[in-house]
């Protein structure tokens, strides 16, 4: 958390993780972020993890520093407010982030006649209006058939990447279309499909060129890297590392620190490749590994890490979530991404904030997620200045909730 | 592309995926990224994909729209040129973006005291200043022991998400740190490290938590869903697909699509849960998934194709990279994200633009990658205002190349 961002506001009706994580990233730099969900909550309320009260672990590791308003946005009443809370006046306000279909009164058309220089940041699944979510577009993308050991058996990567991508890509361009609007009072609508992420990342990555280029695409080769030297190998205590050799130096380590080098150097002769060259330490792959991997199996983790210890080699062991979180320091409130939270419904747990340091704007505690509705009442009267009384009115008749969920 | 970032200037010292992504992404917004490169290219100029002639696709898809300046920056001289192109003024320069080692006169502290409000942003391997990658990083993430079937066995992702989203993040915090500069004059050094947006993202997503409150986490389930239903199918004709039910409106979608609905209701009775709830699906997935994998065994991808459109349910073919390419019209110039690129050295193909449609930025086509030191000599010419008997004096001192290498 930071103040960077201090100055803006950004309304938000979103579910899961791309909308989310774009707007917690804003909030993280100290924006106002108003989440507007049903009565209820969204269809991400509940998602897994959760405790075992059924709270979620997911919802409140997504919507931290963000304020809560929850809104009958089934009836006109509720989207009416709704709609006056997202075309509020303000410099830095009239910004809002969703990845759900546009409620009445909340699409662009509706909302910039509220408000003319409002913007609209719309994730949605495919450019053609379309459903599509991480789960089918990542099956799209041509990664599952060579993530593991291939043979047809797709394999889904359990990190939601393509929505993580598209929530940092909306706050990428949520910042680029207010600097517009900044310098040309200008707004606008920008719509971004989670499967031209997908695609963009494809062809960035130089997959789509090489089908075009070179009429294939590469093989899936289970934890090798692709045109280098990286792998995964057992140690005697049965855990289980990777070591890379993208660079010369990183190659020349290896051989040092495991005391391998006229071996590993007998493979290219062997071979008859350069070594020196990734493309080279490619294909004699499995000549290199194979002392490598004697080598790691007659060692535990530990005296690994000795070994490897200030050699130059790059290489980390795997662990689980369990070892990450119980003996990783890095993931703890040893590191300053960590703040220590008290999240309600839940209890205190390490909470991270922004993966970054700005020297020109001190890190500040990360903060919780908000219950739902939690802001109810101070966002109606800060933003719209409603009355105490007609605040009461609309919860008795059901239109607005606070945390208490009435 | 568009223009709408074209008074930004950004000077980027890179290699491989992180911070290439991230001024392409400016770059893709028009602004001049001037990625500076040693004689004979950075440790990713080769990188695999490849053509015949061992030109990288990779190298390519990530440099697009961008400018390249090739100096010898093992020799004073070259970083000289460097640390003035980085410094030099305007409104919109001044800001250097890196994921290398910074060279003398490139740190902070030199760049600043040639220009006050320059901004550094730097992405480093772990806080501590000790080497990681996206395969270290992952393999630490607990991510590869819940990919895949399980039993121990990591499966790293072929995808190079944590790159890709420090990248992305590189991006936003880019444009964060500008905006405070044109607000207040200030510059600053943002430093962020690969480890801790890898620690970030497995603390949003709610495993950290997980571990913390519940003590324990998340299962390898394959390509299930977890807390929820989705599962991979076999067809008639070999193809595999994605079927999901993330909400009650998808679940009882795909009854109907199916014809098996009735089936499906006896799950819930037979496994005493409410299978309107993600976690009744998910507690119910196998039983859940029997009738459908006999249905979608018997029909081929195209005769569900036919039985699912239009139906509300939420799934999606697996396909391979050619398969996307070649068969998928979304990654084809069909889609306006692409645009034909003649890319030097390589030939045409389809190259992503910017995965957004900015209503106030009109798209315009994506630009291919420079030939490695393309513009130097504009470079020189323009920024530094270099003569162009300066300019041959150090093309023959070897300080500097152009496209032909020397």
């Amino acid at each position: 958390m930071n103040r960077l961002l201090a100055d803006l506001r950004i309304v938000e009706f979103s579910a899961f993780v791309a909308a989310p994580l774009g707007g917690m990233t804003m909030a993280q730099f100290g924006a106002e972020v108003i989440r507007i969900d049903p009565l209820g909550g969204a269809i991400d309320f509940a998602r897994w993890p959760v405790t075992q009260d059924g709270i979620s672990l997911y919802w409140a590791g997504l919507n931290k520093a963000k304020r809560s308003v929850a809104l009958a946005l089934d009836k006109p009443e509720g989207r009416e407010l709704a709609q006056a809370i997202a075309a509020a006046p303000g410099p830095g306000a009239g910004i809002v982030l969703t990845n759900l279909p546009p409620l009445p009164g909340l699409d662009y058309a509706s909302l910039q006649a509220k408000r003319a220089d409002l913007i609209l940041l719309r994730l949605i699944g495919n450019r053609d209006g379309s459903a599509a979510v991480d789960y089918t577009v990542n099956a799209a993308s041509g990664f599952p058939l060579v993530t593991g050991p291939g043979g047809g058996a797709p394999v889904n990567h359990v990190l939601p990447a393509w929505d993580i991508a598209a929530g940092l890509y909306l706050a990428t361009a949520l910042l680029a279309a207010e600097r517009h609007r900044a310098r040309t009072s200008s707004g606008q609508e920008v719509v971004a499909a989670l499967a031209d992420v997908m695609l963009a990342m494809v062809g960035h990555l130089g997959y789509v060129g090489d089908v075009h280029i070179n009429g294939r695409a590469r093989p899936a080769i289970g934890n090798d890297l692709y045109g280098s030297f990286g792998r995964d190998f057992a140690t005697a205590d049965a855990r289980r590392i990777m070591i890379i050799a993208l660079t010369p130096r990183q190659w020349r380590a290896l051989g040092r620190a495991t005391g391998l080098a006229d071996k590993l150097a007998m493979v290219g002769t062997m071979m008859e490749v350069d070594l020196e060259t990734e493309a080279g330490r490619y294909e004699a792959r499995d000549a290199i590994a194979a002392p490598l991997a004697r080598w790691c199996a007659g060692k535990t983790l530990a005296e690994i890490g000795t070994a490897f210890a200030g050699s130059g080699v790059l290489w980390g062991p795997f662990q689980d979530f369990v070892e990450l979180v119980r003996d990783d320091p890095r993931c703890s409130a040893a590191n300053p991404l960590f703040s220590e939270v008290a999240q309600p419904g839940i209890g205190r747990y390490p909470m991270p904030g922004l993966p970054f340091e700005f020297s020109a704007a001190p890190r500040e505690p990360t903060r919780p997620a908000p219950r739902l509705g939690e802001h109810t009442d101070a966002v109606l009267s800060e933003i719209l200045g409603l009355a105490d009384g007609e605040i009461a009115r609309l919860h008795d008749s059901g239109v607005i909730a606070g945390p208490d969920g009435r």
